[in-house]
């Protein structure tokens, strides 16, 4: 029997490495999962660390690929922003981060699974139901799930305190700041977001540049779409991990992608979060523009309805309900024509878009033409249309005057 | 027997007047209805210009405050943008102005209404449409609707012919655009909105500051909203049109709300339009910023979807079905505790949110705390819930891995 | 201190009389609400029950014209069947029942309130969640809610043993099925409904005549509607509550209203459940037939998907979240002209539908006369319609065409 | 130059005939598709009947094999009935008679296709829209539609002089009824129809059996499904036609799937009619009970939405709209273990669910038992679930109440 631990190096993982050992003692693995929020040397670090506190092993998993694969592409074509402005930075990463959880205990026998999650948050429930269904469906057997610092309702005072008193290093924190970093955005807590009343500083956002420092020149970008998924930046192919990398640098450094959301948790209390996110708003502001061109109305419609639907499931931890299959086969099939070409432009934390072009698009189809008569229709043709578009408001209101 | 026109003094709506006098042989009576789109001296080159043109008579009637009243209000309390970022500027104005003509023909005697569109855009339905409703239910019979433009198929070059061979001047024109001014914003199409390849410049928008040229210093303003209705400005009381119109000044002086919208036009085509609607912009965003401390999820997710719904009926010329009526009561009872006020930041071009207050947060209730264990439930509890959240999934996952 | 108990008089609270008074020492007081589940006797027999357990008091409670104002009136309006089949007959009872045991005990200034319910249903979680809410709404503090059967996990053996041992009678089950029975229906599971293979056998419904025991001989009746509420049988006024007793009485008798559904519970698993609920299928039958007649498309289908939410979260113990009432003045809005009356015809299980008349029907209106040119358009007309009606679809298919 | 006549043999289209060859001096092919409703001897009386009027060749197509495949499939899948009842006989049957009738004109180069419709209905619309579109998409080029009925807005007595005066024989009507018979239910009007008061008398129903005068014996039915789709009745594996055709003879002779609806037509008016379609009223309750077992909730509430839209736009003749094939995406997904078997029972006009199995049941899952405590979870869990599921209704009770 050992126990695998969701590892981040930070104060409450660094907690449950001795805790884990000497409350069940038994081994404790550690695995990290890069999903795209590790820095320079931040590896090595975490590596040392959880040497430090006695871990039996640890081990470092490239998380990237399959988040892009697995969720980010359909966050992409669906548009998914919560409250018109938050890119689902998160959710997905505990997904995948549990999957190599269930993989690891499978490879080295282990009997449970531990995060460092509180009882007050989301992540709790996402990392508890992924980590049920992946081992079950995995494994044929359903791990356990540790949670020592949602079980003890441990203060970060407490943590501190027995990490001290067993000689271990506390990690110290550079900023007052909880941050959560990852290939689809960074999250910032803490301070300034306990209450709805102010915005962060600029400077607690790690990692890009503020609006008003940002260059006083425009950068201009031109994504490309096969499918609905982004494929080249100003005609440069890359792979999507690479892609969304690179429009962060580039976004990030014109302030793109910044802001502050208050949003409903799982738990059903609201909370507030900063973010920067420059890819994905980039790539959503681009490819919700391209399929105004390519789609029908009603493809929009619906597909937003499911898609911000996706959006909530996926939020509060139900990746695994088998309608989100549904709905990724949906999203699919809508993205058949959404291949073309989106030039905006980055200035001053805003991607605007400036035009955009398809060989699909319905725009420009030979046969229409806007503003004018034009060959599909003529004059008489679009009386009778208006005729018959309002007949029945007009019976309605016929009853209504007479009942009135 | 006479005729009412609706009358902007451009060019299909000047060659209307003679040519409606000389083929039904009787009085053309001109209206034109301000829903926002005057400047100074506007009205008094109308009333010239229809003197000229034979008008038996000319009024002009303000339409702002029915336009803010019946429509504005329903738009700020649905934060209602098609594709994410058009708000509905046009639609509404022609259910304002035609339900004047509808008086005005009472008024008169008059048993026609005329109006100036082509067969090809949106108008014509939503004016026809409109006419025949309100006809038949303010006056209890239907009034001709003539679009001679329309029925004749018109171009430009042959009105012009028309007006000058009858030695009327033909209205000049001082911009290469077509402009539809008025209090939810201004629309601007010609020339780049014929293809969907790249931007408009920044000279054909008329009245807003381009982002590039708006100030360095941004301005911070406090909207206050009682029941969803903005009702101060940085504490200063105004009533709805008043305040509109002021955030339209201050909001276009940092270059806010404009932008660019490809969308889907009553008749099946997609259109292409630019747009400056600066408080719009700032008063969607404000408004939607304050119900995510106010609303519960589900409000917000049920409110969202039908005020989508609304607005493409209201762009769809279908303002006078009744289910319109139903969503107007839904998004009332939702707004009963939509109070607070809302910190923005006009800065370049965007209205940035910075905080939120009401005294109906439900983030500021004092039973929750984010981020901690509180005094609603304790890590047991939690437990217990993420052990069921997974419950449907879980057995899903089962059934499929056990078929496969 | 002392505790108010919501009592049936059946194994489970009748185990939980003694105790609750020998663990916590204090008066138990028995407070049953009728919400249209007793039979004659029935009150009696609960009284005697509760006094041979040890009851501090007891009181019983009419709660039908609570249950029907406050929620079946909008189940009637919203034509609310689960899965298409199954109207709502236990959710609601439980809030109706809630607010009774808060009256209570903000009366004997009781401090926690008992339920009998398991840890596996659907009650425990309604009565639960309305306790809470209900308590700090009215009494401005949340009671304690005290649910032995599902703490203890205790079996229905261990309740028998529990009260045998302490010399109380054993409530004798007279059916092999659990029943239970209100004005909205009556619902009927075990045995057969622990799997899902076959039908309840006839004897396992309590009031009603098997459909194949039914007389030969329909019944016709006529319903007639206020603003989608009933409000007469046969040209019989009666109020709501009377009106539901009524119909459930002749409905039963045709074997009108029986069905079996399998559903979703709050927690996730599959539940299956037999049901006899005549007045609720011959109201929502007539009542969607009249509004067929009176509403536009729009509006049927915009209710339905609210109505259909709606009913979801009533089921899931979420009538409180303040979506609930948004939908409740979207639904009276819709209602305004759903006056008029429905003829139908109840013949061995099934109420049919013969005809419907409304002074407010779009069908009658004088304007439209189906199958024959009409007096709203011409073929003119009805040419250019369907000329528009396909041009996006056409756009599209070009588009499609040429991209392959 | 010559034109393809879809041809029914009645009045209108037989008009047509020589109507269209004197007014266009051209051949006039007849072609009939045969959509399930030609009983023994009307495919050789059409034939003739063709020949007499003049006909330059007739041919007679099988399109039930189409019709089942790329329509009555997905009507069963998403269970598409309108208002609760009508399934969706008549619309899919356009699109495969209009197909045929585009391949008809690519075979022998003609450049018009004809029908008999009026101006009146939904048929007119869903013709022309399939015929523009698939004309462009498989020709490359629009055929002309001519709808001689509608353009001279002509009656049935001036059809009827027309065709005397030419010495043709004029259909004689058996019934005072349109009927128009198809393999997913035969639609009947007039008469009844043209008010609301009442029913159709039995005998307008031409091949079912009433309800009162069906067997006094129940028939027990098996309906066996894979991924959806109904594959074997009793055990006796079948061909989609052979089925729904067996179907429809033994649920008629039990009076199964008669019904008659009201209902919102294309263009703007209501329209009643009556029908009788067992085999859809079959399959569709089968399978919806089948999906109860097997789908998790909210795959059955988003299929349920995106199936009524579907069954809405195929109703409305937007077939071709792309975003149907998203649904269909969406719904294919959706099935994918939808199997098992489905019990019923007819009688006296209803198929009742007597029970149901799914080697897929998530109802049967090992996991899962209802009504007990179980292995999934605990009293103590669904305490802590209970406790949060009420958590934001909660706070804003707390808001709400401390607001008033």
């Amino acid at each position: 029997m050992s126990i695998i631990l969701a590892f981040s190096g930070g104060l409450d993982t660094s907690f449950c490495v001795p805790y884990l050992k000497e409350t069940y003692d038994t081994p404790v693995h550690t695995v990290t999962v890069d999903t795209g929020g590790l820095r320079p040397g931040d590896a090595e670090a975490i590596v040392q660390r959880a040497e430090d506190l006695g871990a039996a092993s640890h081990s470092l998993v490239d998380g990237k690929a399959a988040l892009y694969e697995d969720h980010l592409s359909y966050l992409i074509q669906g548009n998914v922003k919560r409250g018109g402005v938050y890119p689902l930075c998160v959710g997905p990463e505990r997904v995948v981060q549990a999957r190599v959880m269930v993989q690891a205990a499978a490879e080295l026998g282990a009997t449970a699974i531990a995060h460092g999650s509180t009882g007050a948050g989301n992540d709790q429930v996402r990392f508890d139901v992924a980590t049920q269904i992946l081992s079950r469906a995995m494994l044929g057997k359903e791990l356990d799930v540790l949670a020592p610092v949602r079980s003890l309702g441990l203060t970060r005072e407490a943590s501190t305190a027995y990490l001290e008193e067993r000689g271990f290093d506390v990690p110290s924190s550079t900023t007052d700041y909880s941050i959560n970093r990852g290939l689809w955005g960074t999250t910032v807590g803490g301070a300034e977001t306990l209450t709805t009343h102010g915005p962060l500083p600029d400077s607690a956002y790690p990692d890009t540049t503020a609006p008003k420092d940002a260059p006083d020149e425009p950068l201009t970008l031109k994504i490309s779409f096969e499918k609905g998924l982004p494929v080249a930046v100003n005609g440069e192919a890359m792979d999507g991990v690479s892609l969304v990398e690179h429009l962060n640098e580039v976004g990030g450094q014109h302030g793109v992608g910044r802001d502050i959301h208050v949003g409903d948790t799982i738990l059903g209390i609201k909370g507030r979060v900063g973010f920067e996110a420059p890819a994905a708003e980039i790539l959503i502001t681009a490819h919700r523009e391209l399929e105004k061109l390519v789609l029908s109305k009603w493809q929009q419609v619906k597909k937003d309805e499911l898609a911000q639907f996706y959006g909530m499931l996926l939020h509060e931890a139900q990746y695994f309900d088998p309608v989100m299959r549904d709905i990724e086969a949906h999203l699919t099939s809508s993205q058949e024509t959404v291949d073309g070409t989106v030039t905006l432009e980055l200035y001053k934390g805003v991607a605007r878009v400036l035009g955009a072009d398809s060989s699909n698009s319905l725009f420009n189809a030979s046969l229409a033409t806007y503003g004018e008569e034009n060959a599909l229709w003529d004059g008489r043709d679009a009386e009778g249309f208006t005729r018959l578009a309002g007949v029945q408001s007009l019976l309605a209101a016929e009853v209504h005057s007479s009942s009135t």
